[in-house]
């Protein structure tokens, strides 16, 4: 229990006025922190010096410098699933205990790459040059790739275009296959058991329609896999020189290092999915090296757990301002909510309240402005936010990014200050009450660097908050469920389904099989 | 104070295991609803019938029915900004009481209408066909249109691409631009009050990308507005033949069936979005003709109040098992959460606590299935599920959407019952509590009509949420000071900004003009 002493600070500063903390002397000092050329900045939290002093303290009882060094050296960190977890590793293997593991996974980095290079050189599709990429995953096969292909649009190849398919609405593989050439198409299965549901059936269809076009060997030859379980693939079909294992011990939503991040590397190459994982390396290192209270990770990480568990609140909202980083919110929300959303702690005793991850949800700016920020200025409800921009003077030469900036920096004062409502029948109407949080993460412009270290930091923030919390951030032990039952409902075998659901099956035809 | 007295029901239930709640007789009777195509079913939430009837006694309390039908009748029911409520109107102006202006809501019809035709007809730009739609709006302006636009792929006008600019990141239009013939674009700029800075920037950046490929009169031919300050738009150079105005009372995040939907028509025909229109039109009349006991809108309304207000659930998860709906959570997030993100009633006073809108968030089932089912399964909070299915017996002849509509009733059913952990170490990591809830929203299919009727039936129980808080759904007065101040940094006027913005500013280099 190392946080509840924190909601004495908390209570005691419920109702400061936001401007007497932003004041005082000694703040910048402690609440900006900059690293791995980004700047985080927590001035807007309802802390003051003597709380961070606190929250640091809680970090050194959760001995978290520790827990990074267990993960980045190979521990069984994943205590209910007895595995390492490997993310950080697949970029930065130097720190692994286990040589051999280093050295595999520096062969499954090498061989994305040498495929990559290959498809450059147009050695891959029967000598087609390659132009589409089908990614079939779901989940953190999904999101981290469609993510990062979106921001990097600028370092994408000339000529090849990704398109993302995870839903079984067979709407979604006919969008990416619409357009597309089969000769110069490679379907890219991403799944880690090689057992999801989603992408199998996905997977077979993709591979029908190659098929019908290209007779089976043509399809073989514009099929590839990565897979934790590689027999699966083989047996699936998939040529054994095209599938791209990846270790047990890298978790789906952190998977976008590994060889799952396959289509990232196809699409913009190797070279540049080489300095996106440089740049989340760097972020290790600092993360690695950098001293508690200057540590980037170790302050996100306090703050967002001394607004949830603390403060209480049961939301935080991301908000990019850049088109490019439209899908930021969606793959934290999976990082986070996946990761955090637990109710037991590692030993399986109960988490304290609100000890475990809030509710994460966003979405670009200024277009939330426009949406949601009604109900962030006077909504009753407090949803402390995450602001992300890009402090670039080359897109600052446009106007547009100029205006889009200035509103960032704008909405941030808003929800601190809030305004009087002034005279009249109205001024209730149009008060706002000020003194609502959020923190700022300013980029160095977007670059593969800049993303790597961004997606590492938030990795990296996620263990902070799991030690704070005490639980396990690298298992998911519910979604197993709806698995089973979806199973169970579509081979008809519905007896241990309650009358709803049953009628429900009724009224979509799930009965007449 | 209208709901308060639930709470002791609320408080009655909260340890009641579901499965008993389930069974009660007359459940079904009382918590299904089937109205203009679609069911509602609300079996899987924490309410037994007695609750059911101390709800339907508090919407008789709050004067339900005279709310619908002030607003359908032209009634000033934006109270705080003395208009009417005239988006029901645009599609249905038959119950107005003033013929005048339902006059000119079907002139405000037709006029887009024969404009859609007209391009049909080639007659508009300058005799060359329309291949690409520009929509430059933000927020209610871009959300709605955004949305129905991808919800109708099938039913688009053929080779007619639309593309939707709102952000000032000059990303955005470069992507809405990218592929585009100058000669064959048509640019839409879409604004109440034609002076939203992210429109107005980038209307003049698009009006400059076509005069500098076709001179001014050129552009000038390619280039229409819908505003309800149709002056604004003249003066921006918008030829008043091409300046389709709306009224004062229609509200952004409820505009696209007034000519702010102008591009959803344009994309898909006059005759496609006149069966939204009327989709929309048959929940209208359902709404109004309905006793409570079996009105769609009412009983979503109470639903969502009752977990709100009485249970004290801050959010609410939206997911559609439909690619083509991927967009209704983030139109549902504005709709609700601006409509009701407010902190005081009609008359100024404090509202109670939590009455108010709760947060909305979601995606695409079974997408969520791989990243948050994990955090509402066994996270420590509590978010209702709203799942949203297609019951279309073409549709489920593909094996992926039969076993996608598997997925959602298995999800449903395993958010109520959850499942013990089973034996050994790992039990209280795989238990899962259960008594989560959710309600269900069947769609005959995905058509026009049953789009109309989904945004329809959403709009409605906001006016029944609002109705039971005493809030005035119609007015957004916490988004002006935001955009104030970003006028202020940008001009730099900064005299009225704290430290940290200053600080901010000068870091993104907006000191630097």
């Amino acid at each position: 229990m190392i946080l509840p002493p924190l909601t004495a600070h908390a209570n005691r500063l419920a109702g400061k006025e936001m401007g007497a903390l932003i004041a005082e002397p000694g703040r910048g000092d402690a609440l900006v922190i900059e690293a791995a050329g980004l700047v985080f900045d927590a001035r807007r939290q309802r802390l003051d010096l003597e709380a961070w002093a606190a929250l640091l303290g809680a970090a050194a009882k959760a001995r978290i410098p520790d827990a990074f060094a267990a993960m980045m050296r190979g521990d069984i960190v994943n205590t209910t699933e007895e595995r390492p977890s490997l993310h950080a590793a697949c970029r930065n293997p130097d720190r692994l205990a286990d040589a051999a593991l280093a050295a595999r996974l520096r062969e499954a980095r090498a061989r994305t790459a040498a495929f990559t290079d290959a498809t450059e050189a147009s050695d891959v599709l029967d000598g087609h040059k390659l132009r589409r990429i089908v990614n079939i995953g779901i989940g953190g096969s999904d999101l981290g790739p469609r993510f990062i292909y979106d921001a990097l649009k600028a370092w994408r190849r000339e000529g090849v275009e990704a398109r993302f398919v995870s839903n079984l609405d067979p709407a979604d593989l006919d969008d990416a296959l619409e357009g597309a050439d089969a000769e110069t198409t490679l379907v890219v299965i991403v799944s880690k058991s090689f057992t999801t549901q989603e992408t199998l059936m996905n997977g077979q269809a993709a591979r029908d329609w190659l098929a019908a076009r290209l007779g089976e060997a043509g399809a073989n030859a514009r099929l590839c896999a990565a897979t934790a379980a590689p027999d699966k693939a083989a047996a699936f079909g998939v040529d054994k020189a095209r599938i791209f294992p990846f270790e047990d011990g890298v978790g789906g939503r952190y998977s976008l290092w590994s060889p799952a991040g396959i289509a990232i590397e196809l699409a913009v190459g190797s070279r540049v999915y080489s300095r996106l994982l440089h740049g989340a390396r760097v972020m290790d290192d600092h993360v690695m090296g950098a001293e508690p209270s200057a540590n980037m990770a170790i302050a996100k990480g306090l703050v967002d757990a001394w607004n949830r568990a603390a403060r209480g609140r049961p939301s935080r909202c991301v908000t990019a301002y850049s088109s490019r980083l439209e899908r930021l919110p969606a793959y934290l929300q999976q990082l986070e909510m996946e990761s955090l959303g637990k109710s037991v702690r590692h030993d399986g005793e109960a988490l304290a309240a609100s000890h475990s991850g809030a509710l994460v949800w966003g979405g670009r700016g200024s277009d939330l402005q426009h949406s949601v920020f009604q109900w962030l200025h006077q909504g009753q409800d407090e949803a402390p936010v995450d602001f992300i921009a890009l402090k670039d003077a080359a897109f600052m030469e446009d106007p547009r990014a100029r205006a889009l900036n200035a509103n960032l920096a704008a909405q941030g004062a808003a929800l601190t200050t809030g305004r009087a409502g002034g005279e009249g029948e109205l001024a209730a109407h149009k008060a706002i009450a000020g003194g609502r949080v959020s923190s700022t993460i300013l980029l160095p412009g977007l670059s593969p660097e800049s993303l790597g270290a961004l997606v590492a930091l938030h990795e990296h923030k996620v263990v902070v908050e799991a030690a704070l919390y005490g639980l396990n951030p690298f298992d998911q032990w519910g979604v197993e469920l709806g698995k089973a039952l979806a199973r169970d409902l579509l081979s008809g075998d519905t007896g241990g389904f309650d009358p709803v659901a049953l009628d429900l099956a009724r009224r979509l035809g799930l009965d007449a099989s």
